[in-house]
């Protein structure tokens, strides 16, 4: 059934343009989250709109990793009782939380904010990989821990080609993963087991 | 899989707690919201928090039908080609949407802003059953199309015992609907049909 839109108020329909954007809501799911923040008290729905927004404006990201923080500098890195000297590089932030989550990794991270994707017009220069070269003198081991598919695998060959030079170790998960698998919806005993018996990266 | 949260940033955090607030949208969908946000262009994240906020802040509702609007009056109730004298009495805004996209009634409605549920704590005094009633002596009919399920019978009945004094001719939706579904899920034709074939009530 197509759903006519005859929006009984400009402001409604405003709202729901607005939160159909997002993605996997479509413009009935929109409708029923707008009627229901308009059910809630007016004290809510402003904390709501406030949260969303401060989130935007007043986000930080760490200066050496790339991670969202609330400082320059992301609570992981500012922590020097982990490794430092392991770099493990990630698509993003999801994917830190993630491998956080498993208690397995003791080092440092590195988000590069994207994969490199020709398809959906991502290069390499629109993901952080410069600023992981800079890193890498000071590291003793860099781990790939990208997506087994093509891009994750095409994006792995191309910083393994920038930071083969400098003689760093580097290894990629162990593929205890499913092939194709993301990354986030990994079980945190086999993410942690990828962590654990990661491999030397050999492309 | 539990999923643990060590959010690396305390905005993220109460971002993913507005986020999900919002009915069927659990923690991990709200994060996955919160990302996305956080990669949108500023401007539209301030539309979107102002689109929420100015719905909740500046929507009316029509002093005639409870329908919100964006005047004190809205649009069907201003319109003076539909027919004042038969109201259609629904339970929300999204059952007026429903029943406009189907074209078949030219009447005008009256939205009651929930039903009768004990077990939810609403009676009929938080309802918008007292400024029905002072519209019924107005009226030439009133249909009565509320969901078919207990709640929407017990509503039914009880706004019948308040209207029937005033000899109004009072109708409910035809059974082509299914017995308990909701009306906002009913395709158009079937709830077309039920405004056309509907019949008197009969307690």
């Amino acid at each position: 059934m197509a759903f006519k839109e005859n929006y009984p108020s400009k402001l409604l329909e405003e709202a729901v343009d607005a939160i159909s954007t997002l993605p996997g809501i479509g413009r009935r799911s929109a409708l029923r989250l707008a009627l229901h923040l308009l059910k809630q008290p007016q004290e809510n729905v402003h904390h709501f709109a406030s949260a969303v927004k401060n989130l935007r404006d007043e986000v930080k990201y760490c200066r050496t990793c790339r991670m969202i923080a609330d400082d320059d500098i992301c609570a992981i890195c500012a922590d020097r009782s982990r490794d430092h000297k392991t770099i493990c590089v990630v698509e993003s932030v999801r994917d830190v939380m993630s491998i956080e989550n498993t208690g397995q990794f003791h080092g440092v991270y590195h988000v590069l904010g994207g994969i490199i994707s020709p398809i959906n017009g991502v290069g390499p220069s629109d993901l952080t990989i410069r600023e992981l070269v800079e890193r890498v003198p000071e590291a003793d081991e860099v781990i790939l821990a990208l997506s087994g598919d093509v891009e994750g695998e095409t994006t792995a060959f191309y910083i393994y080609r920038q930071i083969a030079q400098y003689g760093v170790k580097v290894s990629s998960l162990a593929r205890g993963l499913g092939f194709g698998d993301d990354l986030e919806y990994a079980d945190e005993l086999t993410l942690g087991r990828s962590i654990i018996n990661r491999q030397i990266f050999k492309p």
